[in-house]
């Protein structure tokens, strides 16, 4: 049969996977991979997992394994509401609803609202896992400019003003994959812009638990409630395998978004819901996120030690407090494609930043560096390797 | 904000839900429900579900936790392959792909092929959550008329001659809604009919192991295997709140399929498919399944029986060896919805037929009933108070 053409119009947008073909190597034995973007192993409380799983049985029994409802398990939903007024922001149980992984939330967003040619306004560069939800749907993409203080207001503004935007989309808090995070007072502005264009925020915020250093920044959905849908995940402070994600959003769009989700995966795992809402219940994080802190801030530390002592001057390293990532920018038209190769014949991997940009151009000269997998001593290694690769271009 | 003006062209598609509004009178304390179509907790094996989470927490430990690949976990590929080859389907591990139910299969399957107008031939009566994954991309649907027999392979033959079909979906083996199963010679030459036609067929099988009696009929997939994508589930087999469903589609097909899942959801729970893969390594799945059996077995006799005794004569119900569910054809123009207002007032609910037909005035006259929920005492008491309502109209 010619299955190719079967294939939707949609389909030709998921073609672009450049990425996936250069990070092949990536699994070659011996490769140390700073190029990954996935919390470690170690940061997941597998002591307590017993007990987690132990305690679901007990007290939910067979209504963990049944169909549940598509907005999520309301033992979850209410400890979420909790873990959410936490971060400042109000959602009742029922503003709570659970998708599988924030991926799940995205898809239904873009499925929910964009129609072929509709305009999404993103930060350049922005978060892929995004892109591949919003492709499908065939939007086009309005890149706005961003610097080490987050998305500039002024080019957030331009956007909305010169073009017909169906919703922002932003990582504020520690973004994937800069690790940069945007200042108060630049949300304040941010939200101040968004009332005022009656525009809609996706509000993608995965990492802001993970802090290493300085203090908690609002949300924008804590400034412009009504204009925000608010997306978050235990992927990074449970475990990323139950596939747990969370959003508040107005409620119009909530009862879409459920509807829309239904057509997709009817619910998420119900024992994986029960399994969070226990951690959550038992203030198990309260303990362990502090680990998982303890465990990642040594190696941003030994990461940004590693870009200031060993890589040449001209490569500057974007601050940040958090996260799971660091960006560097070489100088003007350096091609980070070519360090890639080089890299990988010493046997460490990294992912050139153009792929994260939208722009055909664009990022030529940036890579982001992942941090939580490896420890210390093997990231100061390979950093070192990384500058001799550097050394030898 | 104006939250409707931002929905895209597809979502209007997603607003037939009259059978969400009919149904929810069936939470109502009190009310006896045959209008479900979900497992009894009954048939979940609580029993090893303990044993099952220590032998995961203790062999995979941390691996379970983590992102896993989009295409499965590789231990349940491995194990679902196994259980196809004892249904006559040949597939390796890499065949095999996992998905967040078989629902997600079918939204995967939507979004990759249907590209708006395109033409789906269905059964008439079809399964409700295939529409709802379909429905957002736009589709026309052309209905094929089944008999108690199943699909008329001369409908299909007509359908495909006279239209071009982007893909035919079919629940062969006791059909949700009708319990009715597409016979062998049927199904013989519905696989020569594809596969003249150079059509594509979507197998969904999700209850071919719930047979009460009788013999096991093949899935097309073994006739016909380059023209099929054929579907299953552990839902009605291990438990539905774990959203495992599993497909084998043509290689070409599968590579995309996969692509468009990474964009909706990642990958399936990685726990979960672990709980799976050791639930059908360590051969429970054959202890259990004939206590399932046993429990579902009784209940189809209870209301067959109930719907011989005590409904009119007029009232004929298709013939079904397993699944779920039975189908009860009043006389011409007799209406159902009126008969479930007359029902509900007496605690009793079931599904009018015609929510299951893509034509707006088919099936007025028929009704979908399950027997998986309530056991034989409910089910008969049950059925004389339909047939009450009957005489009281």
């Amino acid at each position: 049969m010619n299955f190719e053409a079967l294939l939707s119009s949609r389909t030709r947008l998921m073609t672009a996977n450049a990425i996936r073909e250069i990070l092949k190597v990536v699994s070659k034995p011996g490769v140390v991979s700073l190029a990954g973007g996935i919390p470690s192993p170690e940061s997941f409380p597998m002591d307590i997992m017993r007990e987690l799983t132990d305690r679901v049985l007990t007290k939910y029994s067979s209504r963990a394994f049944q169909y549940d409802l598509t907005e999520g398990f309301i033992p979850l939903r209410e400890q979420i509401s909790l873990l959410l007024e936490s971060r400042g922001i109000t959602a009742t149980t029922e503003n709570v609803n659970i998708t599988s992984g924030s991926q799940g939330i995205l898809d239904a967003v873009a499925k929910l609202l964009i129609s072929k040619g509709d305009k999404i306004a993103l930060e350049a560069p922005t978060y892929l896992g995004a892109l591949s939800a919003f492709n499908p749907y065939e939007p086009l993409y309005i890149r706005m400019d961003m610097d080490d203080e987050g998305l500039v207001p002024e080019s957030l503004e331009e956007t909305l003003k010169t073009n017909k935007i169906k919703f922002i989309y932003l990582v504020p808090t520690f973004q994937n994959p800069t690790g940069r995070t945007i200042t108060l007072e630049r949300r304040i502005r941010i939200a101040s812009i968004i009332k005022r264009y009656n525009a809609l925020l996706v509000e993608d915020d995965p990492y802001s638990a993970l802090r290493y250093k300085g203090e908690d920044i609002p949300a924008i959905k804590t400034m412009a409630p009504d204009n925000v849908i608010y997306i978050s995940t235990l992927s990074k402070i449970f475990a990323p395998g139950l596939r747990i994600g969370f959003y508040v959003a107005p409620e119009f769009l909530s009862q879409w978004l459920v509807l829309v989700k239904q057509g997709v995966d009817l619910h998420t795992s119900t024992f994986n819901q029960a399994l969070a809402a226990e951690y959550l219940k038992g203030k198990y994080l309260d303990s362990h996120l502090p680990e998982i802190i303890s465990l990642y801030r040594p190696r941003q530390s030994a990461m940004l030690s590693a870009i200031k002592e060993k890589l040449p001057g001209e490569f500057a390293c974007s601050p940040s407090d958090g996260g799971m990532f660091l960006w560097v920018t070489g100088p003007c038209g350096f091609d980070m494609i070519k360090l890639y190769h080089k890299a990988i014949e010493n046997n460490v991997a990294f992912v050139p930043g153009k792929f994260f940009f939208t722009n055909e151009n664009e990022g030529i000269e940036t890579m982001r560096l992942n941090y939580t997998m490896a420890d210390e001593k093997t990231i100061a290694a390979a950093m070192g390797k990384i500058a001799r690769a550097i050394d030898s271009l």
